[in-house]
């Protein structure tokens, strides 16, 4: 087992790709191109594709399980990652499932995700506090995204609501850094939609690592995001696009390493290298 | 496909059973008897045994599916659906799988529990708002149940904080009952460990299900949780237990009953009935 601890292999894979592009893996039937549709394992093949044609590109992949648990491809995303540690040993894998239990079931899902699957992260949701989210944070090697400021509308809901003063999602991210964050593997899920909230999240924690969502479908702007998020040394963010990459143009490999060599030409000149 | 509301199922399921035990089918290759080990699906089997056992005493059974995707035992939950739905089909079956996420990934979710697996209802987590909780309740005939305030200790980390003068898990049921609700299909998570809240929580929304864990393992008073959680007909409560039925006795059928039994007598001599 590869045992360098999630914190260096975060920035090893930051240093060594040159890019904060994240590849979400969300394969969806009606959308793949209809060559795959005849194979045993479609969205391992559609995902197989991407993954050859972007993985000097990104920093990381994050496959949404919800994708493969609908229809039983479970098997498709072992696959999945198995070939991404094989093929791309440098790049990160977060696993995207918003886990969320108490006790000896989280420690259940984080076997689900880390030995199981080989994700080196997981997306987990604060709400049940401390003992649902420490058991995915034990394991130096392996981290957790926590969900803080979410892209989507209903962010708004409860994330939004004061608490003595402070946004509820503030005290979700002072409470992370203070209390799960011993082994450095703690990062936010913050929402590109909302850069308000991400310049003062970057403010208050200016080491820890956000996932961001809410680029390109959701329609966040790209340059005030790494505004608001680099950090001081240009990096700090997982910038992360699915769509608009896994469906580029015809489909072929050519289009999507087009849209993804795009994305991070955009986000390199942003943020001033290259 | 069977169309019946989910609000005349779990009312029709409390009714013809005269039962509130709700049986957690959490299996645990460590604690499941010897003989199970040898199937090619010892989940199941072991499900099975429990179900046969216990169908005409229970109101409701709920796998958590932490403990099958873990270890890649999706088959087994599969079959022990199929296998509720066949042999008691007056239970309610509630996947507890605290999903959460937004949009087209949550009816992903949603598509998970209600048709891959046939579940009547799943647990939800509330943390990402109205378009993250909706998916699971446009169904009439589906239900979801949201986390309100869960019996871990570290429900106290975010749930009781103050939001305007009131707990952030009591807004938390204020938003659910007023915008999530329109098809009288949501329950509400609350925890048996703290009598005080779920009794606050009973008051305000005395028509709303709690699927209640922490009896049992976790120390739960269970007349204390009965006088704070019955409504005026005397039921609406799914009592959770898990642990002290599955692994009773010497792990024979006849000990897994008598367990479910006891709990079962025990909360009918409490709400005075039989």
């Amino acid at each position: 087992m590869n045992l360098i601890k999630f914190v260096d292999r975060l920035t090893g894979a930051w240093a060594r790709s040159g890019s904060l592009v994240c590849i979400g893996l969300d394969p969806d039937r009606d959308k793949i191109p209809l060559r795959f549709h005849g194979e045993a394992h479609p969205f391992f093949e559609f995902n197989k594709m991407v993954v050859d044609a972007t993985q000097d590109l990104v920093c990381a992949y994050k496959p949404q399980i919800a994708f493969y648990s609908a229809v039983g491809a479970e098997r498709d995303l072992e696959l999945t990652i198995e070939y991404i540690r094989e093929r791309a040993p440098q790049v990160v894998i977060v696993l995207d499932a918003k886990r969320n239990d108490i006790g000896n079931t989280a420690s259940a899902y984080a076997k689900e995700a880390f030995d199981r699957y080989g994700a080196h992260a997981v997306t987990v949701s604060p709400y049940m506090g401390d003992d649902s989210v420490l058991p995915f944070l034990t394991r130096p090697e392996c981290g957790a995204a926590v969900l803080c400021r979410t892209s989507n509308p209903g962010a708004r809901d409860f994330q939004d609501l004061s608490v003595g003063g402070l946004p509820l999602y503030r005290r979700v991210a002072r409470h992370a850094s203070e209390r799960w964050n011993a082994h450095r593997n703690l990062m936010l899920v913050v929402g590109a939609t909302y850069i308000e909230e991400m310049t003062g999240l970057r403010r208050e924690h200016p080491q820890i690592p956000f996932l961001v969502p809410g680029i390109g479908h959701q329609g966040g702007d790209l340059e005030a995001t790494l505004r608001a998020g680099l950090n001081s040394t240009g990096d700090g963010l997982l910038v992360s696009s699915s769509r608009a990459i896994l469906y580029a143009g015809d489909g072929s490999p050519a289009a999507v390493r087009t849209a993804a060599a795009e994305l991070n030409t955009l986000i390199n000149q942003i943020r001033g290298i290259r």
